[in-house]
């Protein structure tokens, strides 16, 4: 089942997040039980080739794939997809001409001006003719709009009727020291947690999806009330720190007093 | 402080183990708090390539770096040190000639065959003159063969008497399997255990260091009794797993029943 | 002899198209009977490092090579020039001002802005001194800009008056899109040849040099009489996919009846 | 289903023959209309690296992968399995020796010595438990030696009677040249072929597969008929330079006499 | 310490210039006595893997390092930031807008737009908390705008007068293209040397730092007489071939008039 | 002209020496005065993939190139002249069967047992049919075997009389390791120098070339007249340290006093 229709069934997904620029590193990340996997070009290490690699095992392990694009880089939200992905996350949509133009990479005419190329695309998820990937793929891929800045929240009703824009992808990080103008970062800042939900409801209103990135395991529960369906987490820097405190911590349990 | 040192100060030291063969991944795992870290060309997918790329982040958290090469491979093993590893895990030790061709890759003569050639060792290590470099190197690097069959344990005194030879790394699941001739894989199969207790204490007895991989952290406490020193464990593909798995129970937990 | 001489000499060439970024599979296809190489930036898997990488054995099979720069990434046409290609190619020139961009990145002042530092290219073309080396080059290079949208037809004259484009490359995939405002895409939609033969003769009325990608042989004979210079084919999808069906058939044809 | 199953039912299976070491290249091999697809680490390109990387697409497209390691590696072997290799090739099987170190590496005990660590093996192909891969692995997997030389022909019944050695991979190039005495180079060389045909006879007498090189097509039919089961053909070099071939004829013919 | 500190400290700095993106040959070159270490991405090979890989050895050298990004390509300065470089210097900063979009993407909120998420620059320099790191950063890091053609001369003042912007870079060779309008590329052309001058004065005069590219090291006395402080110098390019000609020339005078 | 046509010739050659697993920095030491490039596995960095890629420039720039490969990895002489290689040095021949053995690999039947499959250095050197290639071969490429151990110099005649050995290489830093029993490293030890001159007189008296490292260029002219005609130097880790200083130097002396 693709991301679309599992969002649209009403599900919650959880994503892996890679910011590791190499395939088997992604490999491990698809593996576990994750129902999809991102690979950040943003602040993570993933670029043009480790996206066309690192693509590959996510849609081996059979799930749906993401890309975050770095800032304004909008040429590559086309490339994106034309490797395979099925959804793209653009941080740092701003303004409604922000949302405009990344919609215009993300959807073929007449809704955007996507070009035609889907050279991996294509074969890896191989099915039908061209003519029917042509007439599906605008509604088959998911075109995510962060909202992380005031002006954002300024013109967020313009961002979100905007055509060929999915959903939002809220970024509580940059939100929180947007919101304490450069005082502080936290990603759970509780004087913005009712505007976070606002934004959840507006997305709803408008017939959009709500993603977030989800810091703090133990704020799930919260977001998902606020209606974010599709919630983010987990960075191989994350998993693996989390992974290796754990087991140490149980390997000197063990060792007990010795050390 | 060199891994040699360490182990001659009667530290208990845990070592990460490294099988995704990409240096970014491995300074993930190098920035842990294990105390060394093992980059592993025998079942891992270290190779080459990786190990010289893989052992600069090791080297840059000032951490002792050990290279697992594949059965036989006592080239790869002088290749090695050459890029700049304290350390040398050579499998499959099964005779006392499997023993000495690995100390004759490790050591320079008059101990052994190695042929001169720190084109990468000593820019990294970047410490005194090239006759200091020769002069200390047998002492300062470590080869540890691997017990892990019953042809090994026959010749187990001969191989500790091998002179070049600095400890040895007791392999459980293997040995499991030798144990049970072919029956079972089990790292801590009861009937070997106190054979692997036996093996730890003649390492001892003729002054050379004992090592083990631990797959089970509950086990640690007791091999540590035995005299094991240096513990083997959490690969990529264990860490990740285990962060994951922590994090989506957190996740969930969060989310309660919704889903 | 370069790309543009043999463009001014009124031959007809047929460019490679490769879309996969390693440079091994690259100098497969340089080895072929092509007469250039194009890397595919936009819709195949090329990106900086490969380029840099895969331009060299075109290179050493004496052949011009040309690179397909993403959607607007007019850095990249100067790097691909100081990497040492002779030609970019740019897709979506929809715009007097996108050719205008295009054409700065591409020459030296006067006619453009290009910014002086052919590390790679002036070693690997290696010919005299650096001051012939920013004479000669805006001649030597060639900068082609895409047609393949209405918007782009409807500026063509501006685009081909601008100082700086050497020639137009129609892409008539994304063509055909665009004409049937996304109700189909077909290389060789009849509706449009006519409006395509068309833009060859206003780019040969102009001064300037014709390409178009050909997606079926058979329409090549057409397209060269209606002006196009340049043939673009063959991506190693397309050449592998050719390949192995020739080969099979033959050789089931060989085992006959027998599966 | 596994390739010795196939093999077991009595098809006739085409593998294709990758010696370029890159991922995204064997991607494209094994999305043809191959049953299976074989990296190649003697003549072909293909290393550690490549072929962990390289057996994820095509165990993503649901095909039996092999390796071909170089002259003497059986470490490779091992390692080959142990990244989720279904066969290994063996080059210049030339003593019974040969065979059992093949063997060895190959097989877990009580049948070989090859060690456990299935890490990217066991995930990849995800089923049963560690115990079912151990009890199970023997089976599964297909240790093919090569025979090519006139030493290899005279131990042919010892090689044969190796436990573990599943079958014999007959190389018609060397071959010839073993068999002319450095004379010629001849895959097809005439007066050798009754021999290769009693090597089939003679694997199927003891109960193993014949596998064999097709270098001409045309010669398909003929070595299928002698019990060959699995043939060998079609490197990247093979397909790009027919595919080109083809496509620039039909190009050519399509231009007519322009150039 | 810093770059930062070390230039308020008024100290002269010799960066090296790396222009091959491989984490080993900038390892080499970060061996050496340069005080710090530029990875070129305009007209360098660096690209964002390069980068990532690349400053792990400069950091490791405990040496300052800075990125040169292509042009216009600031998404890529708060990537270079984000994977640990202490400094960006944006090429063609032509107009007070483009100094502005270069500031915004090199300092968070309230001085800049740049978004949070220090994936490895954090753990790479390992210090403090990630409120501090935000805090701080601004300070810590600096924006070298490349002054290199008569447009940025003219506007010059409001370049400096921009918040964000740290320093200038004098980029010798493209200002003598621009002031000979495309007539002569020469670093030390000497009709521009006063004018050069008077940007290093003018810069101090607005507190800030003096950089530029010495492509010949008899005029670095010179430059820095104008208070130039951060001298840019010898790519690999350049440090291989003095090196060579310096070897073959001892070699060939030892070898006498044998050749 | 070959590598083995220029010796015969009687011409003194210098070969670049790289340890840099990187084509890009191969390409650069390529474009330099040296004769011809050597790829060392043994101590440098070089491995499969770096000698496949590694080759390609060397080839370019119309020089021959010679691999070094690991201590007893005959498997890869044989892959490194698949890979388009004139020549491969042999470390550590200790003893005839060691010489044998090399030997074996290096040359097709009946000569040795080199198998049939010259993928890449076919194509690469591009000339006549594959019966030419087969009979030329042997003839056209050159195995060095190292001599840098007293029991190497124990069995030289036997070594310099094995067919298919073309000449010896002398290791002069072993060599002295070896000739002083560990004591010291110093590749013009005194003492040693009248029996690598006898080294050298043998060799050319049973009809093979000599060939030796000059760590000291100072040197190059006494062992010249000693018989060696192919002298190795200059690593990439010794050409940028040398540029290094030497640009160092003159940008300090230029700044004068002021640091
Ligand atoms: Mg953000
Ligand atoms: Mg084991
Ligand atoms: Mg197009
Ligand atoms: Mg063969
Ligand atoms: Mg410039
Ligand atoms: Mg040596």
């Amino acid at each position: 089942m693709s991301l679309k229709s599992r969002l649209a069934a009403g599900e919650t997904l959880c994503t892996a997040w890679s910011g590791v620029p190499d395939a088997l590193t992604v490999e491990l990340v698809a593996q576990q039980g994750f129902d999809c996997v991102t690979l950040d070009m943003q602040h993570g290490g993933h670029h043009e080739d480790s996206v066309l690699r690192g693509l590959a095992p996510v849609l081996a392990a059979g799930k749906p794939s993401l890309v975050r694009i770095p800032v304004g880089r909008f040429d590559m939200a086309s490339r994106a997809l034309d490797f395979g992905a099925e959804a793209v996350i653009a941080p740092m949509v701003n303004s409604v001409e922000d949302a405009r133009q990344f919609a215009a990479a993300m959807k073929y005419p007449p809704v955007g001006a996507r070009s035609w190329g889907p050279t991996y695309a294509f074969p890896r998820h191989g099915q039908g003719s061209q003519q029917d990937w042509l007439r599906k793929s605008n509604e088959r891929t998911l075109a995510f709009a962060m909202i992380e800045t005031r002006a954002a929240l300024d013109v967020l009703d313009g961002i979100l009727a905007t055509p060929g824009i999915d959903g939002i992808f809220l970024g509580p990080s940059d939100f929180s020291i947007a919101w304490t103008k450069g005082g502080t970062v936290d990603s759970t800042h509780e004087d913005m947690m009712e505007t976070i939900a606002d934004v959840a409801a507006r997305a709803h209103a408008a017939g959009k999806y709500a993603a977030i990135f989800v810091v703090d395991p133990a704020v799930a529960g919260r977001v998902v009330k606020m209606g974010y369906q599709l919630l983010a987490m987990g960075s191989e820097h994350a998993l693996i720190a989390l992974g290796a405190s754990v087991l140490l911590a149980d390997v000197k349990k063990s060792i007990g007093n010795r050390q």
